[in-house]
């Protein structure tokens, strides 16, 4: 099975995801078994958890249900379902009373951050979150690199504004390395942005 | 088709309770046309985010994805899924940078509100976001007479180590009258919950 969701990120069944690759990394020496970017998060954002630094979940995958069925009582089975298109970011949560939202996304791109992997109602979350007062940043992966950045919303706005004023449809990695702020894979937590967070 | 959620709320597809009711409420005059509390926050929440009074958004319902069907390169249909319990509460977001989080429940029950419609998972995530300083609450609706209150989570929280030491297993309506706030129904928003936590 090699599915894709509509925005192109590869379908994982999450029982897999979690039962032979999450759980084993933990008790292992650090390296890097092509965990996902959403794979590191979650740790990392469990990590926050259990140590009470932070409160962040990530948001479950929306979906537009359309048939259900109930063989038993105590069973609906869901036999026809859709993936919709997020309306807002993956991750939020709570730091120290504030609001934290965050999207998350990789490239397998060398020299650049394709604005693809966002969609408008996404950019137009993140306007109404930095409105609100709230803490709101995207986290960027180059894969083949394994290099990762936070790059704080205000920045990604206006790369998105220079994209539809004609400009480049992406970010390029300078750009990133400029104005983003480079997060040094760890091993617990994996992706230390609340650090990050402290400094900005 | 008459279905449940595990925990035994009602399911409803989601197009037809926006299409035909919470739409055509909108522009006529109030009064109440048997909405769900879902609707009537979902309305509300869409009223502070137009205001740019606040940004609170429900999350998507969780679901475990078992089997996805690709009969094109675009559409992609899920086949097999179950509803799988929140680790979290419903619905969260920010107000003025500060972090929002509440779970809404209503009940049919006339003199008390069971404990039974919250779980383990939910108490604790609602521990951990007053530790890191969040504003967090349920909001409770008796369906018999449209009264609806707001109840902090530290509330909640007592009468739930009330039953797990054996207490009763449901919150009496007096109590919620007591250490709850009354929230009047309004038309636009409907259930004015931001104006009570000004309050607090």
């Amino acid at each position: 099975m090699n599915l894709n969701y509509p925005n192109g990120k590869k379908y994982r069944p999450k029982e897999v995801s979690i039962g032979t690759r999450g759980k084993n990394n933990k008790n292992s020496s650090y390296s890097n078994r092509g965990m996902t970017l959403e794979d590191d998060l979650n740790e990392t954002n469990q990590f926050y958890r259990e140590r009470k630094i932070a409160v962040i979940h990530k948001k479950p995958t929306p979906v537009q249900i359309v048939q259900v069925d109930y063989p038993t009582r105590s069973a609906a089975v869901i036999k026809e379902a859709y993936f919709k298109l997020a309306s807002t970011t993956d991750y939020n949560g709570v730091y120290k009373g504030r609001y934290i939202d965050f999207e998350a996304k990789e490239t397998q791109n060398a020299t650049s951050f394709p604005l693809k992997n966002f969609h408008q109602h996404q950019i137009e979350h993140m306007e109404e979150v930095l409105d609100q007062g709230g803490i709101c940043f995207v986290i960027l992966r180059f894969t083949k690199f394994e290099k990762v950045y936070l790059l704080e919303a205000q920045h990604l706005l206006k790369f998105w504004e220079r994209m539809r004023n004609g400009g480049r449809k992406s970010i390029t990695k300078e750009e990133i390395e400029q104005k983003g702020h480079y997060i040094p894979l760890g091993f617990q937590p994996r992706i230390d942005y609340i650090k990050i967070i402290d400094q900005l």
